[in-house]
């Protein structure tokens, strides 16, 4: 390994704007992260979400901690992941702030219930996971929270919304 | 919220079977994780890795306890994430270890160079993030690795190689 600089050395060769151009060649699915009860439910879209475990099943998900959902998903001790269809788009911009509304007006428009632990989850996702929060990781400007999923739904058919160099794509048939 | 049953009752009615359905459903862009020396590398296909934030640059991957990977990465505190582009798809399976090869054997027949921490990174993946390991939290099958990044590089061109429902796929043109 060539670490003989000091660490600090390292970090201070590289910044924020570099990341982002490095990170804009990381394809995605895109999901929405939401929680809450009818009336003030919240969420986001989200693309930092990775399976931790399957046995027992444990899913991550980071969230800013400037947003609505975060200290909703601290408070309640439950969220929703959702993974997104090729048709919700429009979904997608609303709840990454892009229409300029929040809480239940994002919720608008589109067919959400629940499931276990009484977090939103959405009808006609491609897979819905409902999770428990296990536990949460704060850092500077997003947290970790860390799920135990206990239950979800999936559609059988359906191609997903990716996200690409910042813009949203399709799958090539397969 | 519905969480009037206790949060045990609750993960007792679903498991790592019903997980992995669900999980099929997340797109995910496929990259390479990677550490160790010349003439001692070791990486593995990883599908779980997330921005954790950009200022300061931090990433993290979900990488199992029981990889050749996981422990190098632990004790060389560095590791590179390199996300393939949709001609990798035969390095994804060997990297997978769906070609029954290890260690030093993956790297063959790719190039493969360094940047600053000395990490093996794929010289044409799409962009290839270099970083320090900042902390690991462990858990009960995989360990969450949070780098900080110190580097990387990208191509102008090139499409990425997508898992979706137990296969690769490639985007539609935009």
């Amino acid at each position: 390994m060539k670490l003989d600089k000091l660490p600090e050395d390292l970090d201070a060769g590289f910044d924020g704007s570099g990341y982002r151009q490095l990170m804009r060649h990381q394809a995605l699915g895109v999901s929405v992260v939401a929680t809450g009860e009818l009336g003030a439910r919240v969420g986001l879209t989200a693309t930092s979400v990775a399976s931790l475990s399957d046995s027992p099943p444990k899913i991550l998900v980071c969230v800013g901690r400037a947003t609505q959902a975060h200290n909703v998903v601290a408070e309640r001790g439950v969220f929703s992941v959702n993974f997104l269809a090729s048709e919700h788009q429009e979904l997608a911009a609303r709840f990454a702030g892009q229409r300029g509304v929040d809480g239940e007006e994002r919720f608008r428009g589109a067919n959400w219930t629940t499931l276990v632990t009484g977090a939103p989850v959405l009808a006609d996702a491609l897979s819905s996971i409902d999770c428990r929060l296990l536990e949460s990781h704060t850092f500077t400007t997003h947290s970790i929270f860390i799920g135990r999923v206990v239950g979800g739904t999936s559609r059988a058919d359906g191609e997903p919304l990716i996200y690409f160099r910042n813009g949203y794509r399709a799958l090539a048939r397969s």
